[in-house]
């Protein structure tokens, strides 16, 4: 049996997405850009992306500008709005939980003069609000907080944050990356707003961003001035339309009490064993994650062991495994024990009953052989 | 009959591209930096791509970086060496025949404090070489130039400008922009160079950068690491293999000939006509492109009309409809009139014999229509 518990890694496009997608390869070719009707047909199917997306956000069209991916979308929220203004204040402000794609884009800001504050968690990955509170002044301009953390499922309260930015400084722009949230949890707005596409059953390649009207923005990427000159390049056009049909088929149809009742099925499963730590505050988390500590069994092990019965899941956000030393785990407040021995399990609608039940029963059977044999 | 002459704006993706695309989509779905076979399968068919690029480059895999495109890899390459490298020189050089992928970010560096040269044209699109030459002194650190011409197929003397540049400043880095060029002249290697997928049957959404060793360079996106840092975020796997399928097939399959002799049918069938003036040198010139003004028609009135019988060209780059508004022809020397009234006709392998020659009888005969309307 196949068992893919990596969803939050990526999923697999949905079958619908992949036909439509060939369709257009096939049939509708042209450069968006081309002033002839093959460049209008395309535009066509950008157009429909953008008014799923738009009608979904009960925005403006104009509002939403499609990227390259969920990455891309971060950077030219962080760094498209803080060096296209750099006298609204040096302060900008973002969490020590959040994904690399916010967190190096702020590094490398922290490197341009900025003074960079990293928000803590008080413990096992909760924020600290009244910490957010106290740093944001009259010289912060920028927040960065996501919606949903990649590695443990927790939720930010997106809806608490603007009001402390309110009640502390109403010039502050509230950036939040809802790349683990979208179609998962209900969206809170936020002034900027940033998607990937093959996180919901679209394809890999894809984002977007939805900035709020009166934002000055410059762009990451300069060129040709498709996307209002914001975002430059000739558009993925297969690519954006896979990702708005990916969207169209979550709004017709939601799996998230599903999601969520496989996840409670998983936890009923495993909760019991020994020597574990559930990282996932199950009343407070995304219906799709579920984080384990098996204490004492190195994460790696425990995914390549699994793997061999055909389960699929992650030691860890899968972008971190590229040179980045310290663990987002550790650096939200989990112990370095807890950190090395975690393994996040992150569900689909794809997934089944069965499936889950394998899963339970291979990971009971195979943590105790290796916890004996690791004696 | 529909005849697609706009194959410098964007090209069919071979169905071998599609088949293989769609394969890996339905199969092979998973995140390149999971740990797991799952991601390896994924990262496996990046692997392909790198190999038969490096192959053809004759360069090391690890000088291969992929990106979202073409645009992005020209910033990549102009962004990153440049501003990684402030020390290295105040001058930076590049000509006034640029794609907007490559002017903007120059523009951009302008706004930094750079000492931006653009170098002109003689006349009609050929570079004035002796200006690049003089302006290259020991304070200039990189030098932009592109092979061909996207508005007249026009072939830069890249081996003549390593040749100025190494009598000039050895320490200077050449940067060319490969899009037009790649699997349709000869590739004159440079310090950096660019490609793109989608101009070459590939998907749109890929590019990629070569950048030779020892050369520092830092992202323009940040994130989780890929690419060994240089380009962050998940990658577009599907479309990258697409790319490494598309580009073997060109290896294998080289119809740079066949392209040649349509297009020197096109050129024979049309150079008889009046008021007509040929922009494009076809002694030195890429096979696929031949630009013609048909002075006193505007470009748009004659692309308008084509496409009502089925014929697709451009009139101008596609990247430059998008609200820029000086034409690139006339920054490259000719006359307002010849830019106005100018046609890009952009073949591939794929037209016929059959398709030129009713492209060229549909032009003659709706320009004769034009022309007496106009009157």
């Amino acid at each position: 049996m196949q068992v893919y518990l990596d969803n939050s890694a990526t999923t697999k496009t949905f079958s619908v997405v992949n036909e439509k997608m060939i369709e257009m390869m096939t049939e509708n070719y042209g450069n968006p850009s081309s002033l002839h009707r093959m460049g209008m047909n395309a535009e066509d199917k950008i157009s429909f992306a953008r008014g799923v997306l738009s009608s979904y956000l009960k925005c403006n069209e104009k509002n939403i500008y499609f990227t390259s991916g969920g990455t891309e979308a971060n950077n030219l929220a962080i760094l498209g709005y803080v060096l296209r203004n750099p006298r609204k204040g040096k302060r900008i402000i973002t969490t020590v939980a959040e994904h690399a794609s916010v967190s190096e884009p702020f590094k490398y800001l922290e490197t341009q003069g900025y003074d960079v504050k990293y928000v803590k968690c008080r413990e096992n990955g909760k924020l600290d609000y009244d910490e957010l509170s106290s740093l944001i002044d009259d010289n912060t301009s920028f927040v960065s907080v996501m919606q949903v953390n990649n590695e443990t499922g927790e939720i930010f309260d997106i809806k608490k944050i603007k009001e402390i930015i309110s009640s502390k400084n109403k010039n502050t722009v509230l950036h939040s990356d809802c790349v683990q949230s979208f179609m998962k949890i209900p969206l809170e707005k936020a002034d900027i707003l940033t998607f990937s596409s093959h996180k919901i059953n679209g394809p890999k390649g894809v984002g977007a961003i939805y900035i709020k009207d009166g934002l000055l923005m410059k762009p990451v990427i300069y060129g040709g001035g498709q996307e209002r000159g914001l975002r430059n390049g000739t558009e993925n056009a297969v690519g954006i339309y896979g990702f708005g049909i990916a969207l169209s088929e979550h709004i017709k149809n939601d799996k998230t009490d599903y999601i969520k009742a496989l996840k409670l099925r998983l936890l009923n499963g495993l909760k019991d064993m020994e020597k574990i730590h559930i990282n996932t505050d199950t009343e407070n988390s995304a219906p799709h994650i579920l984080n384990i500590s098996f204490t004492g069994i190195r994460s790696e092990i425990i995914l390549h062991t699994l793997e061999q019965f055909g389960i699929y899941v992650s030691s860890g956000s899968a972008c971190s495994n590229n040179g980045v030393k310290e663990k987002v785990l550790e650096k939200m407040g989990f112990s370095k024990q807890l950190a090395d021995s975690a393994i996040r399990f992150s569900l689909s609608g794809d997934n089944t009953e069965e499936e889950i039940d394998y899963a339970i029963e291979t990971v009971k059977r195979e943590i105790e052989i290796l916890r004996k044999r690791l004696k």
